[in-house]
């Protein structure tokens, strides 16, 4: 199945961007009254026909609206500092969106190496992602923000009934670590949030700031993850839990 | 901590072959009378002290040994279809081998569009990934066979205590597929297969063939997923049944 992806929808009429366009008329060869399927990156899948076939803005009539379309039964926010490796950041990009997501925060330690990151690139792999995994939401991606800004932003009054789970190595004895797997099977809500930390771990300042701001310290097991691995296992832990 | 790999071990004597003798002398500078660590693939870590610092054959000898350094409470031997991309997966099996897992033999489907795949690339992926997340026992890699020879090789007599599963997309009636993660809770023992198929699926005469050696259909939830997520998925699904 060929899938689009539009956010230009308005009036029962889907616009196709310049890229989407050209992939769709010049690569596919799709002409006016084809039927194709086009995402709205909210959720809804729409059949559409092309009424108008200009590899520069294809544009289609909605025949038939799916909504909640390859969705998934919990709400999932991955708060994920950039590896040095641009790569295994869009590797674990990908790999989320297959299983199923729907935020990203890049968020920077205080041992970050690599402290900015250009959302574009990413953008562009959660919609091909998406597409390719049959959904028709693509996780949203935020600007980046410090580790100490996205937990103030995420404090216990902000987010009452948010499952906030924060990984790290280090052990800690006033605030032990629990399996992330135990800690998800006593939750009976669909919200989630989890943080993973850069390659040189969360500092303790900020497993304080976490803890105060109501995050429960979690590990995913006793093997060394490396960040991307990190975050990807625990999105699967987080689709398993829902299985 | 700074690890070295070696088979080459014997008498008490570690030897690193040239390239990790160049890594250890060159690169980190290490000398006569320095202590570095040595995994033998096989599961376990050799603290040592150098006794020769050629950049072209290090000798150490040991001082302690750690058997089971990194191990896993599960045997699990993934047999999965080359991807068409190679990074895939390499990427793949290095993520399996951060979470743990011990064997892997690339598999050709009747519906592969890659046929062939060399192990030496994925055998160097493994070992540093062994080293990198701190496990002595390196992933043993097979020389690639067909589906149906894997399955006749791992056909009912020959596993009676391994727990065989088959990852497909399609729906079968005579064969309707669980959920990996319910098969895996209902299972006692510690020995996994699971068969992994290409981007084009397992063929029904495979999936058939499967079946009557003792394989089980099992799915990985509701997302599509890729090969190569696919994998890494089923890996993580026994990583936490034994969490």
């Amino acid at each position: 199945m060929e899938i689009f992806f539009s956010r230009d929808i308005d009036g029962g009429i889907c616009r196709l961007d310049q890229d989407e366009s050209g992939h769709c008329i010049k690569v596919l060869r799709h002409r006016c009254m084809d039927e194709i399927s086009i995402i709205d990156g909210s959720g809804t899948l729409h059949r559409c026909r092309i009424i108008s076939d200009s590899h520069k803005g294809v544009e289609a009539e909605i025949l038939e609206s799916v909504p909640d379309w390859g969705g998934h039964p919990y709400r999932l926010h991955m708060a994920v500092c950039p590896t040095k490796n641009n790569d295994r950041y869009e590797w674990f990009a990908e790999k989320a969106c297959e299983m199923g997501f729907d935020e990203l925060t890049p968020v920077i330690g205080e041992h970050s190496e690599r402290k900015v990151l250009k959302t574009q690139r990413v953008e562009k792999i959660l919609v091909s992602a998406s597409k390719q995994s049959l959904k028709a939401a693509v996780p949203a991606v935020n600007e980046p923000v410090s580790v100490k800004e996205f937990i103030r932003l995420h404090s216990g009054e902000n987010d009452p009934e948010t499952l906030k789970l924060m990984a790290y190595c280090f052990e800690d004895e006033k605030a032990p670590r629990r399996s992330i797997k135990e800690v998800l099977e006593g939750f009976e809500g669909k919200d989630i949030i989890i943080m993973i930390g850069p390659e040189g771990d969360f500092s303790r300042q900020e497993a304080e700031a976490a803890l105060e701001a109501g995050f429960i310290p979690v590990h995913l097991g006793p093997s060394r993850l490396r960040t991307e691995t990190a975050a990807v296992t625990a999105v699967s832990a987080v689709y398993f839990r829902y299985l």
